[in-house]
C-alpha cells in the first residue's frame, strides 16, 4: 500500500535505549510503536475522549501480529506510525500498520485484536464501530 | 504442532516489568523471548563457543515475525520458548517458536531471517548450516 | 562491601535488546536487574511461597534509588545481582544491590522501599521481618 | 526546587508498555525518560545540529544516577521532563531532573555524565561548555 492509503499517521522519535548493538531498533519495539499507533488512532476517533479511550483500550487484546522489516529505523530517526481498520467483524478488528520514515517504508505489519471482558469475547462496542466506519469510508475495503 | 516436535527449549521466569496493566505480559515482549530462545538454540548449536555464537547473531537480521497469542503469560510465570529451525534457504532460515507454560500452548510465531554483511545478503556459514542439520536432522521437514 | 558481604545472589544472563549502541547495557536496565534480585531474594526468604511472595512484592513501592555504574556489562555476560536488606524501619526498608562478573564489581546502589495498601503506608509485615532478620543476622548492621 | 528553576522541559506521553500491574509505571523506565530528557535538551542546544547532538552524546557516559519517586506517573500522563545541567566540571556534567505532571511533581533526581572516548576520560568538549553555561547563565549555581 501508499502512504496515502492511511488517513492517520502518528509520528515519534526512536530512543537511544530502543537501538540495539547492530545501531537499529531492536525488532520487538516495533511491536510497542504498533501499540501506540493504535493508541493515539482510537484517541483521534474519540476526539480526545480519555475515558471512552480508555474503556476501548482495555477491553482490546490482541491475538495476531505480523511484522515485515524492510528496512532499519535508527537512533534518533523521526518516523511515521500508520494506522488502517481493515476489517471490522462481530467481535474482531483488524489493523493495518506501516511506519515510515519521511517516504521510505521501514515496516509493515498487521495486529488482529478481539474485544473481550474477563475472558469471555464481547461485540466490538456499537459506538467505537461507528466512529471507526465514519473514519474510514473514505477508504475501499479489502 | 506439540512441543515434542521441539528438540530444543529455553526456560525463563516473566518479570515484573513484563506485566502491564492487565496483568498479562505485553504483547511486544514475546518477540524479546522469541530473541532469546534463538540466542540460547544457537548458542546450544555452537557448543559453547561464544565467540561462534556471537559472529552468527551479529549477521542475522529477522526480516519477518508472526506471532500468535492464545493465552496471556503472567508474571513470575515459568515458561519455556521452543525453537525448531524448519527451513534453511541459502541466504535464509525460518525458525519456528513456542512458548508453553507446564503444558499450555500460550504462543506460536515464526521468525524469518537472512544473513547478511553491511547490508548484502550472505550464504548461511557452512558450519552453521551443517549443525542446524545436524541438530534438527531427527525431524520431518515440515 | 566486598561480595562476601552478601549472602543471596540471582545470577541472569544479558539480553540482546538490553545493550545499546555503545555496545553495554543501557543504564535503565539496571533498575529491571535490581528488580529481579529483590524478587529472587523475597522469593528465597518465602522459602518458595510464590503467594506469599506475591502478597509481599505487591506492596512494596520503591520510593528512591541510587545507582553507581562502575564498569559496564555487554550482551551476553552472565552477571550476578547480590541482595542484601541493610535496614528494617517500621514502613521501609533499605536494600543494597551490585552486580557482578566474575570477581569484578560492576554497578552498585540501593533501593528504598515502603509498604503501603492504597496510598496508606504500612509496618513491614511481621512474618516478612522475621525472615529478613534471620536471613540477614550473621551480617553487622550497618 | 520549583519547576520555575528550569529553562528545558520535554513534554512526553507514558505508554501502555510502560505501566504494571499496579497501575504504575515501572521505576526503571524513568531513568528512560531522564535519558530522553537529556537527549532533547542537548537537542535544544545544539539548535537542532544532529551530528552535533550525536559525537556528544555517544561520548557521554552516565556514572552515577539517584532517582526519588514522590508519585507514580500512569497510563497515558502526559508528563514534562525538566532538565538543567547543575554543575560543569573538567570532564564531568551533573544534570538535576524532575518529573512533573501538571504542577505535580512525580519523580526527582540527578544524572553525573563523564565525557569518554575508548574508556579515557576526555575534556568537556569547549564549544558544548560554552552553550551550556550561556544557556543555564541565568539561573543561580548551587
Amino acid at each position: 500500500m501508499a502512504r496515502s492509503d492511511f488517513r492517520f499517521a502518528h509520528s515519534l522519535r526512536v530512543r537511544w535505549a530502543e537501538a540495539d548493538m547492530q545501531g537499529v531498533v531492536f525488532n520487538g519495539h516495533y511491536l510497542t510503536y504498533f501499540d501506540i499507533g493504535v493508541t493515539e488512532y482510537l484517541r483521534d476517533l474519540c476526539g480526545g475522549d480519555a475515558e471512552r479511550l480508555k474503556e476501548a483500550f482495555e477491553r482490546m487484546y490482541v491475538v495476531k501480529s505480523t511484522v515485515e522489516y524492510r528496512s532499519p529505523a535508527r537512533f534518533d530517526d523521526v518516523i511515521d506510525v500508520c494506522v488502517r481498520t481493515a476489517r471490522l467483524g462481530g467481535s474482531s478488528m483488524r489493523v493495518l500498520l506501516e511506519i515510515h520514515r519521511d517516504n521510505e517504508l521501514l515496516v509493515e505489519g498487521e495486529n488482529i485484536y478481539v474485544f473481550a471482558d474477563q475472558g469471555r469475547s464481547q461485540r466490538v462496542p456499537d459506538a467505537m464501530r461507528a466512529l471507526i466506519r465514519a473514519f474510514e469510508s473514505t477508504k475501499p475495503e479489502e
